[in-house]
């Protein structure tokens, strides 16, 4: 039976062998007689399967080797207070970037622990429009040059916004500034560059795998400067100089991870799915924009090519669409609520011919209630 | 081919059948097409997951009423700080008494956020015996009337001590203090009371289900009471205002949970399990006790009936001992680095069976090296 096309943003859809190979694990991993889930973190097989996942994740990612690689818990709405937990201590400020409901949402927690400042001003809500559809030009970012980092949501998970580059600190008038850089929904979608970056984060369920891991790449000279209330779980000079075991980590979510990360190799690593996102992307984009009955209200530079989100416009259609949608095999396609509308989000895991029948799909339902 | 069994103090062993089920849902769980890791956690389907886990849990812990439950991410660890950031802050003071390494742990990183007190004096080393053999009798403990709460660890993991009642409140001159009790090694292993009790916590790794996964049933007098640092993502109050979906939970390790708690209803319930665990205990104890040549050192009164830790007279003949264990099909029986020796757990999914086996084992290698 061929599956349905799962849109959704996450947790998302994973590439099928995976499943299939852990379904086929189950019960005994590679001849050891246990199922991953029963394995002792600090165990040999464990051990194997740890190291995999976390090499492969260093190489697929090319992270430098002045950069510690944590596999953590929390998600990103824990790193909104984990990140400045253990930051904002150098200087007691972080300066944020907002372009959109996770920016918004990671400035506000960051401000229980220090002084948080917003570079450009906030957009501000317009009646009938997204509120965040672009990135405030860099050059009008007022970033303090003292500030312990600088924090960015490298693509915005509801509203649709990314960032292709990564503005430099040095250009920005704060050379000092390390960025943080908040990559839970476009890991691995494409190279992403260490340039300027002190860390980046990501919660997995999206491009990676299973809810419950949240990987942090962090530069060596960040670590050791946590706050006396941060918890020990989340320091992560801890969590680094205990290989992510200080606690005992998620480790089915780790081993997923781990077949993840061959099937990207499979697939001909990062640049090659780099090609096949923008492909699907691009697709999706034209279709809606060849139609007015379709509405994405993203600047074109900076729409996202992993979640793409869009407006009907007769709203009083949507029940209907998403109906029909199902119906036709495609799978959570509603909008975050906090914005409504649709979604379709795009991940690795998606292959270029759920994306063809999405578009199929669009044209037909227009074509019926226009 | 029949499986080995598996004594990891966790992660651990889970049922068979639960795992099998796992597999054979993986591609597509009950016909909608997804595996439950690629669900949104806001979708009906995993709204249906999560509940059945929610209410079975409920039930087969008997929570009362003015209790919430709450599925979190953090692990034990991670709620060694999560308590007192939650709890503390009601008068500035936390009580603890140490029975075992995760106690004295709990106690040390709650220092963190309050006052701290041990109620009785700390064991000492004492050179060639384990450290923790026992509880010090609750006549003597100083408890302060308006500490926030007194901590215990209801099962020390490591050193094999258990509480089999809590000692209560009113009866520590302490009537207004709420227990808070670490039950992460011996959750549903037997009917627990809430008599007394403000919170219980648990890691999944050990009855429950995958590691990642924590569940938390707090009193709802108790919630509210946050320190201002208190991340978002860890907040009692906010967690349970939000039914434990403010951040995406680990929701595969929900799923699995819920199968788990299905094996446990078909096992005949918590009370069956806690007969036949009495009976697992009381057969390894028995062959430890009826011989010179191991040691368990715990006081027969607070045994635990999870983990079981023992030592050969002679510790040379350690590695010979795990690799016959190996071969024998036992696995996981190497104890904790901190005290050495060895460690047998024998939490729910470990079968009567498999104790026979440890037994008959323990018996040859004996004979064979006495």
């Amino acid at each position: 039976m061929a599956r349905p096309f799962n849109f959704s943003a996450g947790p998302a859809v994973l590439p099928e062998p995976v499943l299939a190979r852990a379904a086929a694990e189950m019960l005994d991993w590679h001849g050891s007689g246990m199922s991953v889930m029963e394995m002792s973190h600090r165990g040999r097989e464990f051990g194997e399967i740890f190291a995999h996942a976390h090499d492969s994740f260093r190489r697929l990612m090319g992270v430098p080797a002045n950069y510690k690689v944590l596999f953590m818990q929390g998600g990103g709405i824990g790193e909104n207070a984990i990140v400045p937990l253990n930051l904002i201590g150098r200087t007691g400020k972080a300066d944020f970037v907002v372009t959109g409901s996770w920016s918004a949402k990671s400035a506000k927690e960051a401000s229980r622990y220090g002084n948080v400042q917003l570079v450009a001003p906030q957009a501000v809500d317009r009646p009938g429009q997204p509120r965040y559809v672009g990135i405030p030009d860099p050059a009008t970012w007022n970033v303090r040059p003292d500030a312990a980092y600088l924090h960015l949501c490298g693509n915005e998970t509801i509203d649709g916004v990314e960032f292709f580059d990564w503005p430099q600190p040095a250009a920005l008038g704060a050379p000092d500034v390390p960025l943080v850089v908040d990559v839970s929904s476009h890991i691995l979608s494409r190279p992403l560059s260490f340039e300027g970056v002190g860390l980046m984060f990501g919660g997995a369920q999206k491009n990676i795998g299973p809810a419950g891991l949240t990987i942090v790449v962090v530069r060596e000279d960040l670590l050791g400067h946590a706050l006396p209330v941060c918890p020990s779980a989340f320091d992560y000079a801890t969590v680094a100089a205990n290989g992510s075991m200080y606690n005992t980590p998620p480790t089915y979510a780790i081993y997923i991870a781990g077949l993840v990360f061959d099937w990207i190799d499979a697939q001909g690593g990062v640049q090659a799915l780099a090609e096949r996102n923008a492909a699907k992307a691009a697709l999706l984009y034209a279709c809606l924009d060849a139609s007015g009955f379709y509405r994405n209200a993203v600047a074109p530079a900076c729409r996202s090519r992993m979640n793409v989100p869009f407006f009907l416009a007769d709203e009083r259609l949507n029940d209907a669409f998403l109906t029909g949608a199902k119906e036709a095999g495609l799978l959570q396609l509603k909008g975050h609520k906090s914005v409504g509308g649709m979604r379709a989000s795009l991940y690795n895991a998606m292959p270029l011919d759920g994306v063809h029948a999405l578009v199929s799909y669009l044209q037909d339902f227009e074509r019926r209630h226009a």
